[in-house]
């Protein structure tokens, strides 16, 4: 399916991306670069990666028709997002199309799956369930020593959505009434820091590793990340391992991040995503080879980059506030600060929306991270918007 | 004429690129990541911006009626190149519409009156004058100690072309007949080494100097460029003050590029470029913020953000040879060596045209510039094209 790369008739394989958003449009600046033949399906024209982005078909809905027909134009399928129906995945690999990560691979967005799978393969995490009834959750409460617990519904979370701090049995089962089927329920482990891990699968099973970041979430959406991470050595190799044996056990071609908390010195696995992913946005200013270049480097087939670590460096969201409206009108007040490196994703601004991100590297976290603030906070400051209105 | 980029209703001035090579594809990638308004004025739609861009406009010839209609539709114009006429220029200026570069500062790619103005002005330049007579040249020879003589039109010439070492008197007179008018006539310098400093102009007058990059050129293309340039100190502070100067003489707004010869510690001025450079492609890896960035910076009004070299760094450009065919089919060969950044433009193969260009950064620049080579050289080997007819 996949035309050669060195074939001498083309230019490598047409890589279809599923879904427009910041991830698809650093992908894409990323292939303009290489001048990979990278195509979008999006379902609006004013998503992230159409606005800047030629090759782009906006639909309705991506469902399996619009996927179908994008299919047939492409070699390869890679997505923005995890958002599609498992079935729809599974037809079309059957239909002979080549998915990358693969229907399998996705699959493993859904918690219930990824948890359970997980754990069955010896991987630590959290002590879970996947439960659906009251003795189910009283079991497991009385199991964990008790309330609070954390529930969340298989699929559709992403930012914080779709992780609930809960409190009783109803509280679950009304978690499990409104999702229409089981949650995974799970003990509420004491974080000593929160780290990310990116792994980069080619389709021969090359694997390139990224440095151990760390991350920081308000109200479970991600603020900061700063890498290296603020962790011994020791647990930095254990977090690597474990990031490894878990894309060994998904098998997701291009970027797998797998999300850990640290714990008294033990690695736990949260989470895991099967494209690029936020933590590793640093990694277009901090390292050899972005996480977005090496996702398309495994999507096309080609040798992976080097994941070395350039410099410590710092990011933070740009994050939609009340007050102080659009970012892209106040981008001056982040360039105006040395180093600061700007990511906007030219979306739409919404309190509470991630619009993009401010990098900074080095010459140590601590330093990166107070950059990259203080840019965030003049941009967020609403007294130049004040001073204009 | 520029709105405002912090009025609270757009969010920043609406920037037409003139012309579609590869300088404004590099600022396409820029002006993604900043999500600036750029629009792209194009004469194909298979030339190197419009293949990826989104915002373009594809026209016939980019002749005075289309560049006023695009003109109408942006908040200020820059260029990808030099060819636009002068009087079309000032007339988009009478019209009210804003230049950055302005066509005063464009009015320096005329290689006479750039050279005119400079000397002028107490530039060091090498020995010159603008001829078009038989007794012209003939008093020039015999005031520089005689041929060979270089020769250049004062218009249109790029890469090599447009520059001619000549022997004799009939030389010179044949290429005024050819190009229809005086043409410049220098001595030959013995060059020890060429430079070239990139300085940076905001609309309020604030430059900031890139470091000097030593050039190697062959038949007059651009083959090698490396940073730090292997020259002694205070050369690399004259070639800064020199070029620096020379900015403020031209007052181009965005990216001036001071092309240098180095002879007998001497540093002479050999030509001026009011954009993006080749010269300066190895500041997207190796610099705090690159060439296209800053030059979006400054014609957006924007602040200038740091120049200043991460690490040392080689650049070597992809130039179509006649045996390797499409360096898109073959990138595989150059993402295989580790550390090399490959940059391809999207432009169809041809011998002699520049088609991409590869990037390595530190240790040093010699280590650099051997690993940037032996890519290129995977790159053009006709090893695999052979093996796969």
């Amino acid at each position: 399916m996949i035309r050669s790369v060195d074939n001498g008739k083309t230019t490598g394989p047409v890589i279809g991306v599923v879904g427009g958003g910041q991830l698809a449009r650093m992908m894409c600046e990323a292939a303009s670069e290489l001048a990979l033949d990278v195509r979008v399906l999006a379902s609006a024209a004013d998503e992230s990666a159409p606005s800047t982005w030629r090759a782009t078909t906006v639909v309705e809905t991506l469902d399996a028709a619009a996927l179908a027909e994008f299919a047939a134009g492409c070699d390869v399928l890679t997505f923005d997002h995890e958002l599609i129906a498992p079935d729809v995945l599974e037809a079309l690999e059957s239909a002979g199309h080549v998915l990358r990560p693969s229907a399998a691979a996705l699959a493993f967005s859904d918690k219930a799956v990824q948890r359970t799978r997980l754990a069955a393969a010896g991987v630590p995490v959290p002590r879970f369930d996947v439960v659906d009834s009251v003795a189910d959750v009283e079991r497991f409460a009385a199991s964990t020593g008790g309330w609070p617990l954390v529930v969340k519904p298989p699929r559709g979370g992403y930012d914080g959505r779709g992780v609930y701090i809960v409190q009783s049995v109803d509280d679950v089962l009304d978690i499990v009434r409104a999702t229409g089927g089981p949650v995974v329920v799970e003990e509420l482990v004491r974080i000593d820091t929160e780290v990310a891990v990116i792994v980069v699968t080619g389709p021969d099973g090359t694997t390139v590793t990224y440095p151990a970041v760390e991350t920081r979430q308000v109200d479970g959406i991600c603020h900061d990340v700063v890498c290296p991470a603020g962790i011994d050595a020791t647990v930095s190799v254990e977090a690597a391992r474990v990031a490894e044996r878990v894309a060994s056990i998904v098998g997701a071609v291009g970027v797998l991040a797998v999300e850990m908390f640290v714990a008294d010195g033990r690695v736990l696995v949260n989470e895991v995503a099967p494209r690029p992913h936020n933590s590793g946005h640093l990694t277009i200013e901090a390292c050899t080879v972005s996480q977005f270049e090496n996702h398309l480097r495994a999507v096309a087939g080609l040798p992976l980059g080097p994941s070395s670590l350039l410099s410590s460096a710092a990011m933070v969201n740009i994050i939609g506030t009340a007050d102080a409206g659009d970012p892209a009108a106040r981008r001056h007040h982040v360039l105006a600060v040395p180093g600061a490196h700007l990511h906007l994703y030219g979306k739409s601004w919404r309190p509470g929306r991630k619009l993009g991100h401010i990098t900074v590297v080095g010459p140590d976290t601590g330093s990166a991270l107070a950059t990259a603030r203080d840019a965030l906070n003049r941009l967020d400051s609403d007294r130049d918007a004040t001073m204009s209105s």
